[in-house]
């Protein structure tokens, strides 16, 4: 049997109702997050739901419990649902309202979660993706880890419709990040990423992968780059809590360019993976 | 007792049951529309629906049924709820799948739908309402109508925590439109509003009283304005579904500007109320 969170409640499937004037449902007015699990353990549980809290925030949308609650239930999940490898999902919406667009301080979120058993990546770390390069469409609050994604989705159907295993974005030829996953360059030993502004997800796995990379002596530098820059680096990956680090073999799209999986990237890997099994939890 | 739409059926509200991996609740990936009901008869139907069958199409969701179906069925679910005055919400997402960003092509939309009944605004017509002006945060695909909202409903917290009734945005200092109605704005008899471009929703009541200001020998011209140019105008209002021609009496915000309700927004006022007399179906 497969088990979700509703509410505070670890139930089955079936026992879900959502409702069609839920504000999720007619406003993607709603937060999520993605915790990953290794060998049965969640690694940065409370990062994400920091994140989560301070998305809620923003949006000024009421948690239904604490922190501690939510830990508890979310692990009951991922262990009734028998998770080896894979994610927790969890979203809260602004709940059930009539449909108008002036919404309410005082709501209580619904709070909704699933697992999915879903092995982490192994080729692709090795020999690197293809990411199509496009236009940032988004909105000004890509801070926020908000359920209103239609334009990280369109992003990833141009990138899967160009081969691509990922789209990476530019405003005005300066990039941003990927529809899911943040965006990293290497140049001359220095590691650049887009600064955790307005116009991106200032991801868990980024925050730590710059952790460790300063931690092991590289410099970072939290600066934005062009598109012309990143075709110019020595190296260039994502990072995500699904997809790690990941490294790109070739960039397609508004700019072409190839890289070797190079030896920043790799030790960065090498960190990530000491950091996952140290971090279980 | 009350009547939603749920598919193909006009049924009772405790038969829609929404996946809680409905993409609409997901990823927000869906689009709407809403149509007025005057006097127990619907205005703009065809044009509405079209406008909806030209957002699917921009998101690749496919339809369940044609126009005809839809628009017996709306006018089913008006009819058995007997609304008076007021509105039809129709939506549609993209259906249930496990959770991934990627989108597929042949997937087949989900529809459901109520109605409200609902005065149409009396003395803000006459008085005019207070408009608040603040930065256009959304995306850049404004020209589909989608259920991806969190950007306008913001702003309509916003507007109303300064005791205005409508946010109307700009994007560097240009005008763009309204949270839900398009902005237009009179100077020395010439009526100016945002084109029907990627920033902005082509209203149908932005497009009726474009044609009808036009026959009756005004000149409208669809180019953008400033923030400045709108502070110099002498005469200023929305369009919407819901809101008709509006007339904005003061605005608030990122600038400061009084407007009297003068006599082409008055003209127009009546122009629509004969449009609407005329065209009630």
């Amino acid at each position: 049997m497969t088990y979700v969170l509703f509410n505070n409640e670890v139930t089955t499937r079936e026992h879900v109702k959502i409702d069609m004037e839920d504000r999720g449902y007619n406003f993607g007015d709603g937060i999520y997050e993605v915790i990953p699990v290794y060998k049965t353990k969640t690694v940065a549980m409370e990062e994400h739901l920091q994140r989560f809290e301070e998305s809620a925030s923003k949006l000024e949308i009421q948690l239904p419990y604490d922190r501690n609650v939510m830990s508890t239930l979310l692990n009951e999940l991922k262990t009734k649902n028998k998770i080896t490898d894979g994610i927790i999902y969890v979203q809260m919406t602004r709940g059930v309202s009539p449909r108008a667009h002036l919404y309410e301080r005082n709501a209580t979120g619904l709070i909704t979660g699933f697992t999915r058993e879903m092995p982490f990546p192994v080729d692709q770390k090795q020999t690197g993706i293809q990411a199509y390069v496009t236009e940032d469409i988004r909105w000004l609050r890509c801070d926020i880890k908000t359920i209103n994604l239609l334009g990280n989705t369109m992003v990833k159907r141009m990138a899967t419709d160009n081969l691509c295993q990922e789209g990476i974005m530019h405003r005005n030829g300066t990039m941003t990040e990927g529809s899911s996953s943040n965006l990293f360059m290497v140049k001359d030993g220095t590691i650049y990423t887009h600064p955790a502004t307005n116009l991106i997800l200032n991801g868990i796995t980024r925050q730590i992968v710059i952790e460790l990379a300063r931690t092991n002596g590289y410099n970072v530098v939290e600066e934005t780059f062009t598109t012309q820059q990143l075709q110019e680096a020595d190296e260039a990956f994502i990072t995500s809590t699904t997809q790690e680090v990941t490294p790109i073999a070739q960039i397609h799209g508004n700019i072409e360019a190839q890289f070797a999986v190079g030896p920043v990237t790799k030790t960065l890997q090498q960190l990530y993976a000491e950091y996952i099994n140290e971090n279980r939890k």
